[in-house]
């Protein structure tokens, strides 16, 4: 039996669109000889569909759907694809998140997903019941186990030290398995982590190993938001070794023999895994291009302040978008150096991106002015930075407004973790591309963006990091050197490490303390910045959830 | 016996600060002949903690204030606290939601949560197990059921058409009933919503009537962010009438004697349901005072456009932080009309609120100036209405920066709705007072607040609203009635009622759809928005998890 797996990359609610690609693919694999096509989790309405499915007309749509693509089928082509179901029984959450299997022109069997991740940015419980009784699929003489993305996680990695591994208290495989299933299907929505690649592959090969089984993998593809799906669904052979992997953040269709996979001898392979930043530059492109794609726009404005992260922003979304479809401003004011400009200038003419200069002095002035009845006796202070900042990111709104286009936010995590921005100024925008990336990780993402030619001009490679809102400013007058801010800041953000525990790391404890305040504090400065392209296992954002008043 | 309810407003992880509160409390009611003291769902941090949850530090805490207070507290009272506690079994999540019951210096007996809310602002299986196993409480001679806030709605009323009874497949109270309980304690985290009142209330009388049993309700009081819990804790007659009920938004202990409880004739009240614009305006003002007494600061900045939005949230902040305690802006530019400037002045006068009038003219001048360079061919759009916004964001924000204030947003629900604001002008501030209110209810609480004595001058009422961004705009120009609008909102925003549902109502069909086409397309714009007071059972935040990217 040929058994296809089709990585796809849909929108949220296009139930026509996500259909046409699903008959696309099967009429594809079919031709190949596929006797089953695999499609991801939700296929039907696209991962994650959050609240939608709290509306009776969408849920309702996807009932349709299923029905209408069961009809319109090649009736001997077995298809599994995800959808919301209605759990008809008396209590209980109103759905199951579930794997319909159609053939012979209709919905033969249902699977229904039993571990449903409820922590980070995944929400499932808030929508679907659990399943508790487990079943089989029979068909073309085999006995195949269904599941769905988290009910191969029974045993989770260790995120950090207040995690644990055994998250549930049911174990679906365990169950399957009681089943005799000669091969273990999973339809998955998993999102991409850049250090959890590794992670993540051993969890499936650990179970095809574990049952001596075959692990077909099929994961969606594609950005919807912040969250980026990086495909590389897999055919894992019974030894745990893969066998095949589908590439990264691109649609395909992998259509593996099952009886080849379990009579052949284990494959050499283990599963490639990626260089770190190369990846994470390919999962912020793909999410620049769903982002825009997703929403009809084309065309991106961002401000090019001679930094490291604006350059770098730039470059990801000239390659993401196209470099005619950016046009950057440069912001001078007083404060500015001359490098920053120059700088400026070089990297968009190396791109061919077309911008404008626009110095901001008059209007700081003007501002100045205005506000001298308030402020007369006051000395100046961050106020007035933050003045310089806002004058900037109302230019670029008024650009991005006028030509229809979207604000890209160039903010890093290192910044935005301990408030170090703007709101309503250098915090703007309708989308954050570095927000999940620290200030060490953009340096490393800016040489690999240079590893064939010079994208980024070196000297905003090698200056020492300014905000240049007051003469002579560096990052350093207020921050710990970044290679310290970073590891104190992954240590309690993403390990979730205590102040004891990082200062055990070789850092003052003043120091740590104070890193930690100012993370804190400006949890209500993150409340309002855009959504953040996701590429960590822990960024600022809806998987990441304080509250804004509280002693901490 | 006699049981004290102890309805405290807690700051989520200030542990001392909720340890004294929670001391003090038992010694009041202990001097007052009480036996047992009860406190609130997870009084011992506050709720909701959130991700607090996930970390080590602050569950060691949780457990160190527990232990602390079983030795500091008279050994012969006994007390009942919330706070989360440990999972020690080897699966499921790493904590219960739990109630610790101390006595005679330690923790003799635990109860937990077993029905988990997730759903609307609630994530609690993000963080908890559900109870399995279910005790009762033997104290002096007494058997008392435990529980915790949820446990007692596994029937849920109908929010919408598409939601159900029966959320959950366990019954704690049916589990309970079999151990033979002589009172239902419930130990709760509650939140107002202003038409939620009289449901709230049956949930509780409707158990004590079915069980013929007293119910003993204990809930949390105060804001926490955009949560506000407004108290009512109530002692409930086995016949489901209401024996008395502690006062809203207040801190409060109430004593009961069980014994006259159960053996008194049903009292004559079914408890009653305050004033709904009124009870709005007292959790509001709640919601502002404790938003600023929690976090520290005294003082707050708004803008006052001569609109009744502006002019509601300032009286309202009036009342919750003292006159005193405001400094408004004025902010008029050329499409300002005179009555703006009169208007805001009287209401400014009538309240003695320090206020300074800023004319916007030169600084909207100097932007099209400035922009000249890339707009010069360009016809004027909606870029220049947004610039004017975004001048007096700046503007609000850093007279807010300058004095260390808190600008208030004053956007309204009914046009956060539709997208009818600007991001980074009107709809920045650090906490919207009014986001949770449609407009036809701020014309009410207008009126509210004049109750006495014209706060609010009438023009301000009576006047058509406008943007004022240019020359005669109206807010009908591109909105239906707010009469008509409001109902279409609520209808598909509170009720999730479909299309047709809503056109079902009596609005032509392609009304109804470019009203949800603005909802839907402005998904982005409340992303980025302040927390919100939320007043309703559907409030934009954290409770409404839609999609950025999708097709709806």
């Amino acid at each position: 039996m040929k058994i296809a797996l089709a990585q796809l990359n849909y929108l949220i609610g296009d139930f026509e669109g996500n259909l046409a690609k699903i008959t696309g693919a099967v009429s594809e694999a079919t031709s190949k000889g596929a006797d089953l096509v695999v499609f991801s989790e939700l296929a039907i309405c696209g991962y994650p569909p959050l609240d939608l499915l709290e509306r009776k007309e969408f849920i309702n749509t996807c009932n349709h759907s299923i029905e209408k693509l069961a009809t319109i089928l090649d009736p001997g082509t077995g298809v599994l694809v995800g959808s919301p179901e209605f759990n008809t029984s008396s209590d209980g959450k109103l759905l199951f998140n579930s794997a319909f299997f159609l053939y012979e022109g209709k919905v033969q069997q249902v699977f229904r997903k039993a571990l449903l991740p409820t922590y980070d940015i995944f929400d499932e419980y808030r929508y679907f019941e659990p399943n508790r009784e487990f079943n089989i699929l029979h068909f073309k003489k085999r006995k195949l186990a269904v599941t769905i993305c988290e009910d191969l996680w029974d045993e989770q990695p260790f995120e950090n030290e207040f995690s644990r591994s055994m998250l549930y208290t049911t174990n679906p495989l365990e169950e399957l398995h009681k089943l005799g299933p000669e091969a273990i299907i999973n339809m998955a929505a998993s999102p991409f982590a850049h250090r959890k690649m590794e992670i993540k592959q051993s969890i499936f090969t650990g179970k095809a190993a574990r049952y001596n089984l075959p692990v077909l993998y099929c994961n969606q593809v594609g950005a919807q938001t912040e969250l980026i799906f990086e495909g590389g669904s897999m055919a894992i052979h019974p030894s745990g070794r893969v066998a095949s992997k589908l590439p990264l953040f691109r649609e395909d269709i992998l259509i593996s023999d099952l009886n080849e996979l379990i009579e052949s001898e284990p494959p050499l392979s283990t599963g490639v895994i990626p260089d770190r930043i190369g990846t994470m530059a390919d999962a912020l492109i793909c999410g620049i291009r769903d982002y825009f794609g997703k929403l009809g726009f084309k065309t991106a404005t961002l401000g090019l302040s001679g930094g490291i992260d604006s350059a770098v922003t730039l470059a990801l979304a000239a390659e993401a978008l196209g470099q005619e479809n950016i046009h950057v401003l440069l912001l001078p004011s007083q404060y500015s150096s001359d490098h920053s400009v120059n700088d400026s200038v070089e990297m968009a003419q190396n791109l061919g991106i077309k911008y404008n200069i626009l110095p901001i002095e008059a209007l700081f002035y003007q501002f100045r002015k205005s506000l001298e009845p308030l402020f007369e006796n006051l000395p100046e202070d961050i106020t007035e930075e933050n003045i310089q900042a806002r004058i900037r990111g109302t230019l670029l709104m008024a650009l991005s407004n006028k030509l229809g286009n979207i604000l890209l936010n160039t903010s890093n995590k290192s910044e935005t973790a301990v408030g170090y921005g703007t709101l309503y100024g250098d915090m703007s925008g309708g989308l954050s591309i570095l927000g999940d990336l620290f200030k060490t990780d953009v340096y490393l993402m800016a040489e690999y963006l240079n590893r064939e030619k010079e994208v980024i001009p070196v000297n905003i490679i090698s200056k020492p990091p300014s905000a240049e809102l007051r003469p002579n400013q560096k990052d350093s007058d207020s921050l710990p050197p970044y290679e310290e801010l970073d590891q104190i800041l992954e240590a309690y953000i993403e390990k979730q490490l205590p102040l004891e525990k990082v200062t055990e790391m070789g850092y003052e404890p003043e120091l740590v303390n104070r890193i930690i305040r100012m993370v804190n504090q400006n949890e209500y400065k993150r409340y309002q910045t855009p959504p953040i392209l996701r590429i960590s296992s822990k960024a600022f954002g809806v998987g990441r959830r304080l509250p804004l008043v509280a002693r901490y």
